[in-house]
């Protein structure tokens, strides 16, 4: 028998259905060719196929734009929004809009074309987790953003044109909805029972156990209790802070080996499978609202990894009703028992 | 120079960048291979592979369940949501939930294996439109039910498994996701400015034309303003009405010339995507609620349609943000154009 089960923060109802009897073979296949290294300008030695770099963590005495960097971050060149200009916005009619004012990089993760993510070394993926907070805090000084998304799509299925490992980050001049949603559903929580709705997640699924992935001093790994999608994996730090950039030099260490450990286990367990994931920190610029005062009391900042295993058809696009064929506890308990 | 433009409904902010230079070559390649007929559990002579008929219309004298029948609809055989039991709402901790009870049901809108929506004659959709009538009267009489979503998935980028023309629906006990934040948007208008805010749409499309597909008496079909993806069309019921029951024969005749000629547009324009198509009406049930009212003034039924063009990437499910490469100006130009 099928089951409904509500998203404690955003109030969405998913469909968990085990009857569709959909095993991990049932699932899309992956599509990772590795794309041509000739002309791709991520790799080490192609510097001039990308902008200038914005920012870089390098070998001392080599030059930028130049080989020798370890991580690197520029301008995406086809931009879907634009650094430059004033924010203007105008009424069309009954209709709002703005111009397209925003920045749109990419981090490049590694100087090698052939090295998956999760393949790096641990000291690797923590300087990627610090090139994270260095943008953040960077693009945070500019008051015409509102917010910034970091994300990453790894494979085909999952909107990736080029396999050399990469995320990207977006400054938008308003607070996208997935993130005002979970804003709002935090507020109404903490108004209610004074208490952070993430941390009450993480006291609940630390003591019950059957949706946990993996645990360490300062993260936890889980299946959220009504995941949209099969393998769908959620990471948050065990202390609250609503704000990543706050990350400390032992959340780095702990993150990195979570992030790297989790990919690990949908990687082996899944056959590659493709997936996005997106950092949800908090907005921009709080202090000119009212709300940064609670604010750093009721959010709380968290990864969300999505595999992407399955088409979204009409019924997810037609109403926001999702059906999961893996039950989280199953897939918790799945990806525990692959071996690292 | 991207935009940003708001959805005026659901507050939703959509990133239109013609920039990207998408054409319609650079789309997603359509794959709507023809299933194999023979085990077609949706053919004419195929009945006793499907559970037994719900509704049919079918030539006089002949029996249930057996040939002769111009549309059939019966329960999916493998329902994500099952019509037996009372509903039991619980909570787990902290967690919602309750069990999968519903109704699923697939709607064969053709008796021929190899007619493609496009091709059906309008006598023949017209009756699709009247099944989604009759199942949406005799299912709201079932008090679970808060809400019926009839959809449609065509071709395999929409999730499509059998190619034989269908569509299908679900009865919920909740109100899904989407259809609550129109509700919601669509109510917060009328508070303010006591009009349907979707009259309004209407209105301005109307007087504006650069975003409209085409109109006739009864029905308005455009690109939305705000549209997530590229050649989304919406349709519109030209005059007020929240529930889709409530259609006339007149309306019944126009609407199917409508989506008939629509969906060729996009066959012929795009090389036969794939889409998902929904109908959002009002919820069921609506006299236990003081909110009935007002509804029915705020709410006004619609179709969406949407053609599965793009990948959806991580900035999409990572913030609710779509970058749509189309503006809707241009797609209901292109729409326009396509001769029939």
């Amino acid at each position: 028998m099928s089951e409904l089960r509500r998203d404690p923060i955003v109030g969405r109802w998913v469909i968990i259905d085990p009857e569709r009897g959909k095993r991990p073979k049932d699932f899309l296949q992956a599509e990772n060719q590795v794309t041509d290294p000739s002309n791709c300008p991520f790799c080490e030695g192609h510097e001039h196929m990308t902008p200038s770099e914005i920012l870089s963590y390098r070998s001392p005495n080599t030059q930028r734009d130049k080989p020798g960097w370890w991580i690197r971050v520029f301008a995406n060149r086809f931009p879907a929004l634009h650094i430059e200009g004033d924010l203007r916005r105008q009424g069309v009619g009954m209709f709002d809009m703005m111009n397209g004012i925003g920045a749109h990089e990419i981090i490049v993760e590694t100087p090698e074309h052939n090295k998956a993510f999760v393949d790096l070394n641990e000291s690797q993926i923590e300087k990627i987790l610090w090139a994270y907070r260095d943008r953040m805090l960077d693009l945070r000084k500019d008051d015409r953003f509102r917010y910034i998304l970091i994300f990453k799509n790894f494979g085909k299925n999952a909107g990736a044109n080029i396999s050399h490992s990469h995320s990207q980050l977006i400054a938008t001049p308003v607070i996208p909805k997935a993130v005002r949603e979970e804003l709002d559903g935090a507020k109404f929580h903490y108004n209610y029972k004074e208490r952070c709705i993430y941390c009450d997640i993480i006291r609940q699924e630390t003591s019950m156990k059957e949706r946990m992935v993996e645990e360490n001093d300062h993260f936890a790994a889980f299946a959220p209790f009504a995941a949209r999608f099969p393998f769908e994996v959620c990471i948050m730090p065990r202390e609250h802070s609503c704000d990543y950039t706050t990350i400390t030099k032992e959340q780095v260490l702990d993150l990195g080996k979570t992030l790297k450990s989790i990919l690990r286990r949908l990687d082996r367990g899944l056959e590659g499978p493709a997936y996005n994931l997106a950092l949800h920190s908090c907005p921009n610029n709080l202090t000119k609202e009212t709300t940064w005062d609670t604010m750093s009391f009721d959010f709380h900042w968290h990864i969300e990894i999505i595999p992407r295993l399955l088409k979204v058809t009409g019924l997810e696009w037609g109403s926001g009703f999702y059906i999961n064929p893996t039950p989280p506890e199953d897939a918790a308990a799945f990806l525990r028992d692959i071996e690292l």
